[in-house]
């Protein structure tokens, strides 16, 4: 990172905000520099993560949430991980109006992402640009997330809290969240209202969280009918959802999940570490690669092949710390 | 494995082969000496991903390509990737027992399994559960998966083809498909055509699959209406399946994903045995929670201590093949 990109950012330009994420999106090995100056720089924002299946209006539920946050002079980053968000121009015009209309905002930073990143390789770095935000001023941090694949986790993982919207027509829908999302939910929004079904929405989710006996938190979780669009029920969803912030934030809650995000960081940190530095010493990279083909022609089992690699380097404590 | 189990299991007993799949899933450190000895006696089935939203009927569409599958004379392992499958037992009585015309056929193996198991560390099981039904001697292996979470990645990493099941509902569901699931599709199947607005979706696949410049394959995927409730359109739906993994197999589609499947394979193993390794050297397991919980309360960045960590231990080539 150059200086003229860090003093732009500790200016509070917006370029410069912009500039910083790009990095850690594109240049996994400039990652812990940036981290190591952003991280001291935080103050907390809360983590918002905003999913549930597609076509019910995430995108519009977060832009009208983000208009009650500012409204109550909180400043707002979004990450949009979805292609097809209003937020990332990926849809109809009418909504990127409406996007339109907080972009130009100062208060309100948008930031769009590849929701597969996370799938191969590169650990994903939708937690980092919430830090970008966090160190660059914002309170909130809404992530937005399609209800589809690898993102999901990523938004159980890296979100403080979660907010899930439906629509009066997923009632088959919830069935199938209940295995993942149901359990995760802090919040739920049933978006849409005005069409007819919300009402049943709102009563198959309270008797399935009612049944429900494996939830650690006593609270049910509020479940609001909303209309993001026309903007109603807006405001108390609003005044709900920082209620939970606040009731979430008193019973350490936020604390613990972060506490399990850096576990997870260092343990996914050094496993690469380690199996990079096994490449370089074993001289196997190509050999995996070549195996692989001769087996998968072949019938047999991967796993000789894997303990003959594990044979081939020797790891010993260094026991005075230096070379 | 006792030897009584792998007995039973060679003389095609039913009942140790649902052993040898729970001593997979349940005691990951007997994996290697199970798959080492049942690799060799697979024959090659096709494994072939179900998936598509909550709700569009992945459960019958499985069930009625079985159904065909049994009427050609090939057996057919079933692994519902999903809680709220009926063939978990999940789902409303009228399903249940048309699944259970299926259970009572000795040429149909089903097996259900937790969707989430995949996160947070273990490594999933629904790969060795398809190698399970392939030395067990079926010729096809059905993995029907929820579209929800991070089972929807197991079946696009374990699967050999891809069928996407959406329904004449599901046209906003398409645009955020888009996003993942539509590039890897092999085949989709527009379930209960009956309603109407099937052919709209027809279209939109169509649509979006000619606009689609990244896709690898010159071959549009068939797109069918079927009903598989009301067994209309199943015939055509299994041999046009049939058309295809005819076509990728000539292709040597299967070979180049089985290649990568062991690659992957092969370097998740290293990376687990390695970091295994690194705590029993380092004596850091305590440590990094320790870290993780003054980190998480503070503000500090991760990387001094994962560098610290990494410095810890020495990563030495052994020359000789010895100790």
């Amino acid at each position: 990172m150059t200086p003229e990109l860090w003093n732009g950012f500790l200016k509070g330009d917006r370029i410069s905000c912009a500039r910083v994420i790009s990095l850690l999106e594109n240049e996994p090995d400039s990652r812990s520099d940036v981290l190591d100056r952003l991280y001291p720089l935080r103050k907390g924002a809360t983590r918002i993560g905003i999913t549930g299946p597609p076509g019910v209006g995430k995108s519009t539920v977060t832009a009208a949430l983000t208009k009650e946050a500012r409204s109550a002079d909180h400043t707002v980053g979004i990450i949009a991980v979805d292609p097809t968000s209003p937020f990332s121009g990926g849809a109809f015009l009418g909504d990127r109006i409406r996007m339109n209309e907080l972009t130009g905002d100062e208060g309100v930073f948008i930031r769009s992402m590849a929701s597969r990143e996370g799938h191969g390789g590169l650990s994903p770095s939708t937690p980092y640009v919430a830090d970008v935000f966090d160190a660059f001023g914002m309170d909130m941090v809404f992530i937005e997330t399609v209800g589809v694949g690898q993102a999901e986790i990523d938004v159980l993982t890296c979100a403080d809290i979660i907010v899930v919207v439906l629509q009066p027509s997923t009632g088959d829908t919830i069935q199938a969240l209940k295995a993942g999302i149901l359990e995760a939910a802090d919040m739920f929004l049933v978006n849409k209202a005005d069409l007819p079904g919300a009402d049943m929405v709102q009563e198959s989710l309270r008797f399935m969280l009612e049944m429900d006996t494996r939830r650690e938190d006593q609270h049910l979780p509020p479940i609001l009918a909303v209309s993001a669009r026309n903007d109603t029920g807006m405001d108390e969803a609003f005044a709900q959802l920082m209620q939970v912030i606040e009731r979430l934030g008193d019973a350490g809650r936020f604390l613990a999940k972060r506490k399990e995000r850096i576990e997870r960081e260092v343990i996914e940190a050094m496993r690469k570490i380690l199996y990079d530095d096994f490449l370089a010493k074993s001289g196997a990279r190509d050999e995996i690669e070549q195996f692989a083909v001769r087996c998968a022609e072949s019938n047999q089992s991967p796993f000789p092949f894997i303990r003959e690699l594990s044979s081939r380097v020797k790891m010993e404590p260094r026991n005075d710390g230096k070379t």
